[in-house]
């Protein structure tokens, strides 16, 4: 019987705690959350089987799924308790920073740095969905720095849970993450709020908010917790995919100043080329 | 039996019939569109049962639905061809300059103005959903200056396909929508815009983005020639509206640089505001 022990049980720990339970029934799970209302809450859900602050030396896998500005310490402190057939991974949504800091670390063939394309606007262990995996992207970064034996038992995971995986360069990672992940998050957030200031004391305006709205603000709702880390991180790639969003809105905002309705219908035919690409991903 | 005629059998048009036809099964359902393939489809659908350019002067309702800047000389052509039992309305998105124009037309008595808080990013008539304004919000403008018989008569029709009543001042409703509607599809339209021009000829980096980003720019794939015409008409609104937005994005920016955690956090959990609005509207 394996061990899996993760580390922070809110939406990611959860879910992944949810999926390998179904997909690895003889599997057991441990796990820590520091908040000890999302650990007691997880445990009852039966998300883990055990709480357990330090894992055990013979445990298989180790997931770290908490904000960013956390993962180092996290995972060189597990690295510390662990056996020599642990490996340690983490669900970060950013990659360089902390492959650069794992690549001096006496343990770095133990760890193995990925990034699940998936999630809700929700946190917490009662976010935790048992399919929240299912058919996702999983990202993998420096496969190479990473043990063959222990990376090996990685993947019969990833693929008992059903993720597709795809290999990438940490650095290309986070600057497209920032502009198809970070940035809608940011204009999500900015969108919730514009509106909001605008329309202090008058709630009764949402009457008035479709369902298109309600689309474009969701990730609004998302944890800033976990979502400032991010932005800190990544900061180069996410003011540089923000910058570029900031100088797209003013030409738009120009077009339509000046009346120039060729030149809108133009930007708007090209903005509708997003319809095939997503389509393509179905 | 009661005669409905629609112009315009695109999305609303069509999602219309559909509900008319099956909350108010022995209604008579006429309708035209101006492009010859939606016409035949939306005829071939069932949709309408006669196309007619023209609607019957015994008419009871004619409703218009094509893009706002088409709005008014359709409603003053049809105000000409019907008799005086006939109630014209429309399902613009932008309602001031229209109720404006109209205000002095011999016939304001037969005309309402009125706007569906209902829609998807897809358009043409096989875009018509049945259940599309099933409980969703109707707002009405100025509505002293209809007839109290013809507009009886509308509320009954909307009332049978179960829509919310809300009245509103037309300047009013051209502000708010530019707020929780116009400029949402413009932040979508320009985060397609911004993420594509990034990453051409890499269309496998789409398979980075998750749900997240499907979801903020779902609306990037609405139409063009009905999106435009909105833009313009409500122009000074919708400058008011995305001026703030980049006035919001240029201060989360400059959080980001500064790395002022207090105050990015602060932002984002004043947006977060939002879940408890939307969750009111479920």
């Amino acid at each position: 019987m394996k061990k899996v022990h993760i580390i922070g049980l809110g939406l990611l720990g959860g879910s992944f705690a949810l999926a390998v339970k179904k997909a690895l029934p003889g599997w057991e799970l441990t796990g820590f959350d520091q908040n000890p209302e999302h650990l007691n809450t997880a445990f009852e859900m039966g998300l883990i089987g055990k709480k357990l602050e330090t894992p055990d030396a013979d445990t298989s896998l180790v997931v770290v799924a908490t904000p960013v500005d956390t993962l180092y310490s996290l995972i060189d402190k597990t690295l510390a308790q662990v056996g020599p057939g642990t490996l340690v991974l983490d669900f970060g949504s950013t990659k360089d920073e902390l492959c650069q800091k794992m690549s001096s670390h006496p343990k770095r063939a133990q760890y193995l740095a990925v990034h699940p394309i998936a999630g809700t606007e929700n946190s917490g262990p009662k976010a935790a969905e048992v399919n929240l995996f299912d058919g996702k992207v999983l990202i993998i970064c420096e496969m190479d720095k990473t043990d063959v034996h222990l990376k090996g038992l990685a993947y019969e995971v990833f693929e008992a849970v059903n993720m597709k995986l795809r290999f990438m360069d940490p650095v290309d990672h986070d600057l497209h993450l920032a502009f198809v992940s970070h940035l809608s998050h940011i204009s999500s957030f900015v969108l919730g709020k514009t509106v909001l200031d605008k329309t202090k004391d008058e709630k009764n305006i949402f009457d008035m908010a479709g369902s298109g709205f309600a689309s474009t603000v969701r990730l609004a709702k998302s944890s800033p917790d976990m979502w400032a880390p991010i932005f800190f991180e990544n900061k180069k790639n996410v003011l540089e995919a923000l910058d570029s969003y900031i100088h797209h809105l003013s030409l738009f905002r120009q077009l339509i100043a000046d009346g120039d309705e060729k030149g809108l219908n133009q930007e708007m035919k090209e903005a509708n080329k997003i319809r095939d690409i997503l389509d393509l991903k179905d």
